[in-house]
C-alpha cells in the first residue's frame, strides 16, 4: 500500500525515494526466489505469466538459430500461440500428446526426439484440469538431447512444491495473481547460464533481461504473497484437498464426469461436466447463488469454443462445452462444498425439467 | 484502491466479480481516450511505455516484409534497441539528426527519405531536455512516402495537449507514471487500420492485441491519473511554466547552461548542467536538502554513461556529465523554485572550494 501512495519513487532514480522502492523490490525478489528455490538473481520481473511465456520464446529464438519447439498439446495458448509463431522464422514444430486423463504419455518422450537447440514447454499444472504434468522426466531427457526445457508453473505455484532445481528446467513462468498477489506481474524463472536475449528492450531493468520502470508496488505484493503462500502450501494438500473431495464425490452422485480423476492432480481444482447441461449456463446459475466458477478456462472465457485441452484428451464436443472448473483454496469450507453440491444438483434438476417442459410443449 | 482489495475479478471471468472489473477497465479505456482524443477502441494497454514502444516495432515487423526504420538520435532505449534489432531481419536503419538544441532538424525531412512500408519513430517530447519535436510535420511527410509513423509520447503527456488525429501519427505510446498514475501500466494507442500483430500472445486479451490477465487496478488507477491530467493540462502553462522560468534564470545566474533553451520545450522541464560540477554529485546534494531530481535520464540512472540525447546536441563530454534534471509540476510553487535556486548556488561554491583546496593542498 505505502508503494502505491507516498512511497512513489521510481526504483531506477538515485534519489531517496528510488532507493526505498529498490530496496522493496530486492526484498520482494528474495521472497519469491524463496517460494521456488532459487537464488534471487534467477527471478526475472515481468508483466505477467503470459508475458514470461512469451519472453521465454521471443528471448531464446533472438538468441538460437531456429531448430525445434516442442510442446505439449495442452498448452495454454500464451505457450502455444508463441511456440507456432517461431514456424516463420524456420523453427519446426512438434506436439506431445496427452491421454484421456490429460498426462502427457511419458512413452513419447526418448532422446531421439528432441534435437540440440530445441526449445521444449510443458506446463507443470494444466489451467483446467489441474493434471500434474512429468515436467522433471522430461526436463531429464530434453537436457541429454542439448535441448532447453521450459515450464509455465502459473498454475501450480502456490497449490503443491514448486522446486526449479529439483524440476531441472532451464526456465519457469509464474504469476502473482494465481497465488492471490496483484494482476499485471509475473515472473520468469532462469538458469543462470540461460541463453537467452531480453524481449522488452530498453533502459537495461532487470539486469538487461527486461526493460521498463519497475511496477513497484505489484512486485512488494507479488512478494507478500508468494510469502504468504509458501505458509499456506501444506494447507493445500492437508485442508484444500478433502474439500475438494467432497465435492467430487457429491459431483459423482449426479453424474459428472471429473476430468482427470484417474491421475496426479493439484489439490484445489475440480474440472466437470455434466452431460446435457452447457457450462455458461452452470456457471451463470452457481453464480447467482453466490459461486464463482469458471467455464473452460477462466482466460478463454470469452471464447464458446470447446476447451483444446478437453479436446486433446479426446473429450467429445458436447461433454467439453458442459466443462465447469471450480479452484479452491484455504478460504473454502467443507460447508461450502457441501452447498456446491446441493447446488449444482439443484440447478441441474431444474434445467433437466425445464428441457422436458420444452421438449413436450 | 477497491479493485486491490474487495474487487478482486478477473475482468475475462464470466462471473460477477468478473463484470464488475470489465466494466471498471473500460471505464479507464474511455478516460484515457478522451485525453489523447481518440475512440476507446483505439487504445491498448501494455505493461508500460517501454513495451508499447517495443510492440509498436515488434508487431509492424510481424506483419511486414522488412523495409526501413527510421528513428531520431536522441529516442530512449526502448525505441532504439528494438529498432536497431530489426537490422537483423533485413530491415535498414537510418537515424535523424537534431540541431544542438535538440530538435530534429526539418530541412532532414524529404518524401524520398522514407521508404514504402517503412517504420518511423520520433518521439513527441525528449525525456532529458523536454525538447518537443516536430512529430506532426514528420508524419505529414511519412504518410506520403506509404510508411507507419509512431511517436513515443509518454514524456509530453500530461504535459501539453497531445492529440492523435492532430499529430497525424499511426500509433502513440504513452505511460501512466508519467501522468501520476501507477508504474507498470501504458498504453499503445492505434490508428484503426494499423496491420499490426500482437506483439505479447496468448489468451487473446485486449481484442487480441495484447493478451494477459488485465491489470485491473492499475488499469483504473490509469484511467483516474488520465482524467485528472485533463484537468491539470492548462495549469503546465499557466503556473508550472513560470516555476520553470524562474528557476532557469537562478541558474542562468550562476553559469549553468540550459539544454534546448532557444526551441520549444515542456512547460515543466529543465535540464541544466554548471561547467566543472558533476551532475551526479549535484543530485546527491540537493537530494540531502529535500530536492528530488535527476541525473541525465532517470531510466538511465544505473549508467554513468553521458546521455546519449546530449552526445546527439554535440553536447562537450565534461557538461554532458554534469547534467541534472529537474521536472516540475502543479503541486509545486515559486517558492520552492527560489530555494531550489539558493540550494544549487550553495552547492556549486561549496564543491568549488573543496575543488580550489584540494589543489592547492
Amino acid at each position: 500500500m505505502p508503494f502505491l501512495t507516498e512511497e512513489f519513487g521510481n526504483a531506477s532514480s538515485r534519489h531517496e525515494y528510488g532507493s526505498r522502492a529498490r530496496i522493496a523490490i530486492n526484498a520482494a525478489r528474495e521472497r519469491i526466489a524463496a517460494l521456488v528455490s532459487v537464488d534471487p538473481v534467477q527471478v526475472i520481473f515481468t508483466s505477467g505469466g503470459t508475458e514470461a511465456n512469451n519472453m521465454f520464446f521471443g528471448g531464446m529464438a533472438a538468441y538460437l538459430r531456429p531448430s525445434q519447439v516442442v510442446i505439449s498439446g495442452i498448452e495454454h495458448p500464451c505457450v502455444s500461440v508463441p511456440a507456432s509463431k517461431l514456424v516463420r522464422q524456420g523453427w519446426s514444430l512438434d506436439n506431445l500428446n496427452v491421454t484421456e486423463d490429460g498426462e502427457i504419455r511419458l512413452t513419447e518422450i526418448s532422446v531421439d526426439r528432441f534435437h540440440l537447440n530445441g526449445l521444449v514447454s510443458v506446463m507443470l499444472a494444466n489451467n483446467e484440469t489441474g493434471v500434474i504434468q512429468p515436467v522433471r522426466e522430461i526436463a531429464r531427457v530434453v537436457r541429454k538431447s542439448g535441448g532447453w526445457m521450459h515450464s509455465d508453473a502459473v498454475q501450480a505455484l502456490g497449490k503443491i512444491k514448486v522446486d526449479f532445481e529439483e524440476l531441472g528446467v532451464h526456465a519457469l513462468s509464474i504469476s502473482a495473481h494465481k497465488i492471490n498477489g496483484p494482476k499485471g506481474i509475473g515472473a520468469l524463472i532462469i538458469d543462470k547460464k540461460l541463453p537467452i536475449e531480453p524481449f522488452i528492450n530498453g533502459g537495461g531493468h532487470e539486469r538487461g533481461y527486461r526493460s521498463g520502470t519497475e511496477s513497484v508496488a505489484s512486485i512488494v505484493g507479488f512478494g507478500v504473497a508468494a510469502e504468504e503462500a509458501q505458509r499456506n502450501l501444506d494447507r493445500y494438500q492437508s485442508q484444500v484437498s478433502p474439500i475438494r473431495d467432497k465435492i467430487e464425490s457429491d459431483l459423482a452422485l449426479i453424474g459428472a464426469t471429473i476430468f482427470g480423476k484417474n491421475v496426479e492432480r493439484l489439490p484445489n481444482t475440480t474440472c466437470f461436466s455434466i452431460p446435457d447441461i452447457h457450462g455458461e449456463t452452470l456457471v451463470m446459475e452457481l453464480n447467482k447463488g453466490g459461486f464463482a466458477v469458471a467455464s473452460g478456462a477462466a482466460c478463454s472465457s470469452h471464447n464458446a469454443k470447446a476447451s483444446a485441452t478437453l479436446s486433446a484428451m479426446n473429450v467429445s464436443e458436447s461433454l467439453s462445452l458442459g466443462a465447469v472448473r471450480v479452484s479452491l483454496g484455504p478460504h473454502n469450507s467443507l460447508d461450502e462444498a457441501s452447498r456446491f453440491g446441493i447446488a449444482v444438483s439443484q440447478i441441474t434438476d431444474d434445467l433437466k425439467n425445464m428441457a422436458a417442459v420444452a421438449i413436450s410443449a
